[in-house]
């Protein structure tokens, strides 16, 4: 029996229309759904943006939740990978396809590349669908260029130690995940005597976006901040 | 009389399946495509993307084609994004929606940018729609993940004397346009003692996309370089 095709797929920042034509299309013949959740009690951020697509479908599919629990031990959270692992090769096995589904892109800051490393290792038929990431969908909600010319353009999604590092050396800093570390942040930032403009994005694309100049003030999980030393 | 709209809006890197939902349902119904070409004789290739699309239009569209020729001297150019904003606001004030086309994301190194803020300082309506970028679609096409966990990624848009000083304090960077100083890369990241994958990737989900190990080797303008120092 022909073995089925594992599709790593970004869905996205948020709004179901930021879903790519490809991304649609595969949702609606593909045979198994993957959307890891971090508790047990949390629903899928992923898989609540692809709910509409799959609420028109006509034909069934299965959905795999495995549990990825926000945890930093490598080695415990290898253990949920390779669960994960197989119960999508259980159904690759079977000849169905199955699309893991990722916010934003599958290649950047996903927990798909670790399963996907396992799978692909296997000799499986893949493929990755490219997804909207939540840095451009925060510029176009916040009406900014991110970079022009030849400036250059730094994604850091944890402020730590590195950053003051780096800071010198670019243009354009897209900051992840801000409103866990707002203060360091602002030190970091305001101890560079550049010329900047410093805007942050919360939820970007969906219905409770906010767009502000300066930094983050809320706690909330979805906040990238964006900051352009003008030169 | 209502004013129009401006809208920016990415076209992804070249398979018209990665156009947005969004940027398929506006086109479907807007009144002035914009898609800027940099010779007389050389059609858009954002245009030639979003060419099957329109081809399923019923009613009538006007499309804009102004000339932004690859010149470096900023004064003259600026005479060339004078004139297309001339023409974009001239139907924005008869009441009819512009859509300006770019490859990938409209917020990524585009002369978008640049009608962008005339238009926007004028208070038109306006709207950014996000696109996939190239260099997701290069590290789909390519398989690789860009990055996890806490690692930097650096997007760098030509090889120039900034990247040397850089390139330490990063764990991923992303070159555009290699093509045209494929020595001079070499020699900056084989300077670099850390253990490092590199990948080349050019006309990136395209039909003759084509990804490779190491530098690229052949002329051509969409060519980007993915290189991964591992830790």
């Amino acid at each position: 029996m022909k073995k089925g095709k594992f599709i790593g797929m970004g869905v996205g920042p948020g709004d179901p229309d930021l879903l790519t034509v490809k991304a649609v299309k595969t949702l609606n013949n593909i045979d198994v759904i993957c959307a890891p959740k971090s508790a047990e009690s949390k629903p899928s951020l992923a898989l609540s943006i692809i709910q509409s697509v799959l609420n028109q479908r006509i034909n069934d599919y299965i959905t795999l939740e495995p549990l990825f629990p926000m945890i930093e031990d490598k080695n415990e959270l290898q253990e949920y990978w390779k669960e994960a692992s197989k119960l999508i090769i259980e159904k690759l096995d079977a000849g169905k396809d199955v699309a893991f589904i990722t916010l934003g892109d599958p290649t950047l800051y996903s927990t798909f590349s670790y399963v996907f490393k396992l799978i692909y290792d296997l000799d499986y038929e893949t493929e990755i669908i490219p997804g909207i990431t939540s840095f451009t969908g925060c510029s176009a909600a916040a009406k900014i260029s991110l970079a022009e010319k030849d400036e250059i353009v730094v994604i850091v999604p944890k402020v730590d130690g590195r950053l003051p590092q780096i800071l010198e050396h670019g243009d354009t800093f897209v900051i992840m995940k801000t409103s866990r570390h707002t203060e360091k942040l602002k030190e970091i930032i305001n101890g560079d005597e550049r010329n900047k403009e410093i805007i942050s994005v919360q939820n970007c694309s969906m219905k409770d976006e906010k767009v502000r100049n300066g930094f983050t003030e809320e706690k909330n999980y979805l906040s990238t901040t964006i900051i352009k030393f003008n030169k």
